[in-house]
């Protein structure tokens, strides 16, 4: 692992850049509207403590501090330089800065690698000073960085124009900067308190799985947010999901080239590869990440996340003043696997007492008189509180947070019970002005306007819950995968020696005999036994059944023969450059589900394991698990349950129940040999494999084991040196 | 048809409750915080032209105006008597009402069928005066109805406390006075101009369908937004449904119930039974209804339509001060159904002539250097439209909304490039506050917040349009179905027998002899040819297989000898009770793909077709098309297309095309059948149906007819006498 992977007692060369004690802003300016005006603004404003040098070629004096015409200038060390200069300015000044011992720098410039070959010439030449001084570099093309407890607010994002921030417990990365200003000023107009934002631009040094980490590890930190395109260095973006991780830290990420034309429109933005989505779904699955496809569900997430409340389960109370919007609050909270919990009857009786037409049944209508009648209000809150039955509770006020002259009172009420039960994770759905909604919110509830956002919110709270108590993984030994047994090198591998290989993970053959002539095959077959298949055997046809090359439940020895014969003809018309290394006659396998098993890389991410069941379910919907490879026998085990075939396996309709374990070692059994031979192997496909019945094992119809298509191909890994 | 479904030159007589010339308010109150004071308020003030006769049992004048002690003392008839009374009141005024000759009446009072037996009591003497009188009544407890261009607001939501609509030519109508008064509110904060809106309350008289009809039927509505817990009319419903898509007005409708869990609320909150949701949407796809899950979606689409302006094509421009947003949109636009159309080289020519580093891809990044130049922003927009490549165009400006010296210039130069393309669709994705929202909006753009919002608004817009230009459907005379084979009765259908049915609507059975021993079952085996299957045959065995009542693939005679023996000795043991008709030996029908093709009854709507590739597909991954039934072959071809897997009919990897042609001529078929012999038959299952090559027809492998589980089922339709 790169050295820049810190840990946590370690200090990291990072916090130079994010936590320095004196700074230079060059290109620093008297105009609020040129960004190196703008930042130093907010640094002089925001209370950073430490020493301030604006750089400016004429002026002594900038915003009133005292100005240097250039870094040497400057005369001592100093740990941060924010460049707000052009392009070519920027190389020059980034020399002066290594050779002023200066630590890190934040560079605001574009013109570098985005805009094609001079930038990135240009952009070449900065990570090479980086990396001849070991400066830390944050962009270029970049929106900079907030450390807003430290008053370091060292970004030109207009964002903070009507104010600076409050610092909270956020921390925000993202790749991009136009949406990362985008996210400030959303932030700002939700009174989310951030404490740390970093925009990495090009990422010619610092990236964002190093950021995201840096940021995971402060203790003044409890939520993630991320905004990803593309990813440089896996490794580091897995080592910051670890970190947020193993300190509970609750992620949310927004990941964009969901889609090919989005994939596309991110390759010409980043010039950074995007894998298959699919892969970044499992990634963060596999790490709890709360995946958010829009800037509402992003912030609406982390706005549930800061009141540092989680429920303990499933079991949500629903009070509303109208039926309708009850009924539609049950299908939201069905839509996110809430659960809506029972009422005890107790409870339904107190309810009936301050309502008496009342529905006391969750979802619990008390009718628009509550609104009129707040005690009642509170007394009904109090109830359901009180019941115990619930993990949390979303209240449903409609409209009558618009009428000043209600919403205070009810406001008071709501307080006063929500003060007794400080413990007790309490939604409100609402619609309001923005201060009222603040009132609310210090009354000690999530408020959210539309009740679907509020049941959104609750139940990514619960998914991070049901995350972070779930057990921790037993550390296991992979099962036993025969490594040895794929012949080094690149020449081509037939379906015998593709079945040895995955034989060797624990996928048997069926019983069968390689031939080379029509008379041997028929032969085979008695000695085998009726029906049987024959399959050609050759490296150079991956397709078989295409052209011919497969005959199935063949009866008796001259169908065996015969079709020998048929395939040899049609083969030879077809494909005469192909070599035929003989003929496999083998029993015909009944019974028992067909799956598909395969490992091949992904181009950020290296081998990926996919299972599903085969056929139309894989293939036309999409049914299948993905995991990093490789992956444990429990993580395979998770794997199978994952699919919505899975009822297939686990013994469908009285028939008997697979051998679940036996394909869950095999599962990670090729996962580990894909991993460890990756310089020989490309992909695996086990197509069909064949899950019998429990004890009797899974079996490899066919399977096929390809070369890489670059030998030693190892993801789009570029490591920090 | 029922006598209240109106034509659209006839008068109806919900014209005296929707449209009345003179009305009374019953309850009426100098006090705001009333129902029947604050109506009272609204009338005065919205303008309503016609006579208003405030009755009130001790006062001689309400709000200004004569009051009248009852509605006896108003001495003339009149149209419309709103009622803001309590239960007990309400039935003896209307009464009153009847014997004065008024013509229909608004009940906001509670306390009827939503409470128990004796409400519904009450409601039932309501419904009693109302057949009797020829009155027209909504609710009871209901929210009343809004008539905005005459004045007529009727309701005593409290979303007109701060202001009174203005009339727009958006109808809703929604069953949930709580729901209604929401959307008030949300239309009046969006500035949504509303024509009518109708809350049905408890639906006595009028329901949702009746009035959505009359509402669809208006010259100045465009727009009808819907809000349905569970449907009373089916046929109603229907009507309005088809009324609205014969007048090409777009109905955007949010159906709630979606769930099990969601529609066990309904069922306790309306007492309407809701049928299986996936039937609502089949229906709202046939009408070419826009289903909303949420209020935010709901009015996105209202908003968007109320522009008057559609897409020809799904090609969007996208146009972004952010690269990572443009991303997000590339990912938006993916997920919408949309595309992303190609920027002709000659604008993309242009577009760097503008901002020499912008991307000019689509979708378009031109940089923030655009938000400080206005004028390159309005180049831009003006070389893209004139481009004439899209039939949309979204502009992303993010944040710059909310600075107010950049809006207003940047406002400026967006209206004058809109005012050259009055045409052309305009969307903005801006944050902003409300009033600048407004100017932007003035400025021809449709205005959204989240780029995410735009992009679903204007995949709606394309997707009525796409509706609307669909061909008309062409009239077809149903296929044979010999509806005649239906025995009438109740004595129950074997297989023989329904294959027999399903026979006469084109699905053939496969060669297969009926009989009743072990011996003769032999014979008819070799007669056949081997391979053969043999099935009990019983009118008391539905789950053969769960019995061993099946057996396949039977290779010889002792084979099938033996089978038929152990069916008998299992079924003798297991089954005792049921009566064994013999036992039916098939060829075994190989090839093809294996379907299912049901008809059942929904609760609601009646007979509903299924259709649906077999196993797993249909079983645990619900890839199947529902249509009401009947269905026309072209219907039967859009179902099949509908599904995932589609591509096994159409001819996968080389096999060859299936007979679908054959397939759907049965589908229609058998929905003919069902429907016209509805009284006899409950559920027809054909499971499986094997489509076979094309030419090759439809084999029933197994077929299961029912008797209805109630004679004459219909739907849960009440009509209105």
């Amino acid at each position: 692992m790169s050295s820049t992977i810190i840990s946590p007692s370690q200090p990291s060369s990072l916090d130079a850049l994010f936590a320095p004690q004196s700074v230079a802003v060059v290109g620093a300016s008297n105009d609020w509207r040129r960004f190196g005006g703008r930042v130093l603004h907010y640094l002089r404003h925001a209370g950073f403590g430490g020493p301030l040098y604006p750089v400016n070629s004429v002026r002594d004096e900038v915003q009133g501090i005292k100005a240097y015409p250039n870094v040497a200038a400057i005369g001592k060390p100093f740990d941060c330089a924010i460049l707000s200069i052009t392009a070519e300015e920027t190389v020059q000044t980034l020399r002066d800065c290594a050779q002023a011992g200066v630590k890190s720098a934040i560079v605001y410039g574009a013109g570098f690698a985005e805009v094609g070959a001079e930038g990135q010439a240009r952009q070449d030449e900065v990570v090479a000073i980086a990396r001849a001084s070991g400066m830390r570099i944050l962009g270029p093309n970049c929106m900079g960085l907030v450390n807003a407890r430290a008053g370091f607010v060292a970004t030109f994002a207009s964002a903070y124009e009507q104010g600076l921030p409050e610092p909270g417990r956020i921390g925000v990365v993202t790749q991009s900067g136009g949406y990362g200003g985008y996210i400030l000023q959303h932030a700002q107009l939700r009174k989310l308190g951030l404490g740390y934002f970093v925009a990495t631009g090009n990422e010619c040094d610092v990236d964002m799985g190093e950021a995201l980490d840096w940021v995971a590890r402060r203790d003044d930190v409890d939520i993630l947010l991320g905004y990803l395109e593309g990813v440089r260095s896996p490794a580091r973006l897995l080592q910051a999901l670890d970190t947020a991780r193993s300190r509970n830290k609750p992620v949310v990420m927004m990941k964009v080239g969901r889609t090919p034309e989005g994939r596309a429109a991110a390759a010409s933005h980043t010039a950074s590869l995007t894998g298959e989505d699919a892969v970044y779904d499992a990634i963060f699955r596999e790490y709890g990440v709360y995946r958010a496809r829009t800037t509402d569900e992003l912030l609406d997430v982390a706005y549930a996340l800061s009141r540092g409340k989680r429920p303990h389960g499933p079991r949500t109370a629903v009070i509303s003043i109208s039926g309708g919007v009850g009924v539609q609050m049950a299908d939201f909270i069905a839509d996110a696997g809430l659960q809506l919990g029972e009422v005890p009857a107790k409870t339904q009786a107190q309810l009936r007492e301050i309502v008496p037409y009342c529905s006391p049944h969750n979802p619990i209508d008390m009718t628009g008189l509550v609104t009129a009648n707040h005690d009642m209000l509170g007394r009904t809150l109090e109830r359901v509180l009180e019941s115990d039955a619930f993990d949390a509770i979303i209240l449903f006020l409609g409209i009558v947070g618009m009428a000043p002259s209600m919403a205070g009172p009810i406001c008071n009420v709501l307080k006063e019970v929500a003060d007794h039960h400080p413990d007790r994770l309490l939604l409100l759905s609402v619609t309001t002005p923005p201060d009222l909604r603040e009132t609310y919110h210090d009354a000690g509830f999530l408020v959210y306007e539309d009740p679907s956002e509020a049941v959104k919110a609750l139940a990514a709270l619960y998914r991070f819950e049901q995350f972070y108590r779930r057990p921790a993984a037993v550390a296991e030994t992979p099962p036993a995968f025969a490594a040895d047994l794929v012949p080094i090198g690149t020449a081509p591998l037939n379906e015998v020696e593709a079945k040895r290989i995955v034989a060797a993970c624990g996928i048997r053959s069926p019983n069968e005999i390689v031939v080379h002539s029509a008379d041997e095959a028929a032969l085979a077959a008695e000695r085998i036994g009726f029906p049987v298949a024959v399959k050609v055997v050759s490296p150079d046809i991956l397709h078989k059944t295409e052209h011919g090359g497969v005959a199935l439940r063949l009866a008796d020895g001259p169908a065996v023969f015969d079709a020998v014969r048929r395939m040899a003809d049609r083969l030879g018309r077809e494909l005469p450059q192909a070599r035929i290394e003989g003929y496999l006659v083998s029993e015909m396998v009944t019974g028992g589900t067909e799956c598909i098993l395969g490992v091949a890389p992904d181009p950020t991410f290296g081998p990926v394991v996919t299972f599903g069941l085969g056929g139309v379910a894989v293939e036309l919907l999409r049914d299948v698990a993905i995991r990093l490879a490789p992956v444990s026998v429990a993580q395979a085990h998770e794997m199978m349950r994952e699919l919505r075939t899975w009822p297939l396996l686990a013994g469908w309709r009285g028939a008997p129940e697979g051998d679940i374990d036996a394909m869950a070692q095999a599962i990670s059994a090729l996962s580990h040999l894909a991993v460890s031979r990756r310089e020989d192997i490309g992909e695996i496909e086990v197509n069909p494999v064949v899950v019998r019945a429990r004890g009797q094992g899974v079996v490899a119809l066919d399977a096929v084991v390809q070369r890489p298509a670059r030998a030693g191909h190892e993801g789009n890994e570029k490591e920090h040196p």
